[in-house]
């Protein structure tokens, strides 16, 4: 059981990373060069919008805090759990940075989200106009990356489900840990 | 000591019930009517940023959400905690929807977060016009509602903190209960 939810643990990270570079790299390199007048051309890019810029950021610190973590699980598999004191502590700084990962990935996700309905919708009020009837192909790559980002949090919200499991074992073995 | 954490929780709840109210009343009647040409009017209301709309939306449910868990905690309060068994899986359900409560809140928080922000700065590339400069007490009355749906989500997140606790001390009383 404990080394089925450790095994577990070790493939969502893993996809996670995957999904999250997925994601960055779908983002950071979506160009499309649109020609509006004549000899004018408009270039479309992430840099055009802060909150994707920003998401660019967010998952790949994420991916890089899921590589970290993994390398951390991969130590103390290793080295067995001898000391139980500073385990507790790992367990706990794990599940709080899971959490802040998860939150800080999903929240970025849906400003980055906000802005591309802006993007597909425009506004009428606000005389902003609509820019993916202009850059299509722009616009679909970013709604790949914006779906492989919700992803990429559900698995972390899951990763922070065994993190919570792993605090509450060390509290109540008898309930949690079933004999290997 | 579990009276007093009992008696932070309603404290909690009721601050986040008053500012989730306060954010949403700030955002509804928030209108600015500007004078663009000569007798062309224009009005700036919460209606058109979508952004805006389902944030008033989803701080209104969470202010429900919160009440009908001060309603529970009270008949819980008055009734004493005879049905363990149940009081287990309240403890749970209260956890996972507290959790589903700041999540949403938060995420949606930033997503109106975004508009606000394209609202400020426009976007050069895009050709959206700038809106706060003519619309001024109208996106400042909106960045306080921002601030306090973010105050908010932070004192949800301590809500789910006690939740967590509650599940917690079930499965270990004798590491959390204090005798009363």
């Amino acid at each position: 059981m404990e080394f089925t939810i450790a095994r577990g643990e070790v493939y969502l990270r893993i996809s996670a990373i995957l999904i999250l570079v997925l994601a960055a790299c779908l983002i950071a390199f979506d160009t499309q060069t649109k020609v509006i007048v004549f000899t004018i051309e408009k270039k479309a890019t992430y840099k055009d919008v802060n909150a994707l810029k920003i998401l660019v950021y967010i998952t790949s610190v994420a991916a890089g805090y899921n590589m970290l973590q993994l390398c951390k699980h991969s130590a103390w598999a290793y080295s067995g759990s001898k000391f139980e004191r500073s385990y507790i502590s790992m367990a706990w700084i794990s599940l709080l940075l899971d959490q802040m990962a998860v939150y800080i990935t999903f929240a970025s996700n849906s400003a980055a989200l906000e802005a591309s309905v802006l993007a597909i919708t425009g506004s009428q009020t606000f005389e902003w106009i609509k820019l993916c009837n202009r850059f299509t192909r722009f616009c679909s790559q970013i709604g790949g990356a914006m779906f492989c980002g919700y992803v990429a949090s559900f698995i972390m919200a899951l990763i922070s489900t065994i993190s919570a499991y792993r605090v509450f074992r060390m509290y109540s073995p008898k309930l949690y840990t079933v004999s290997e």
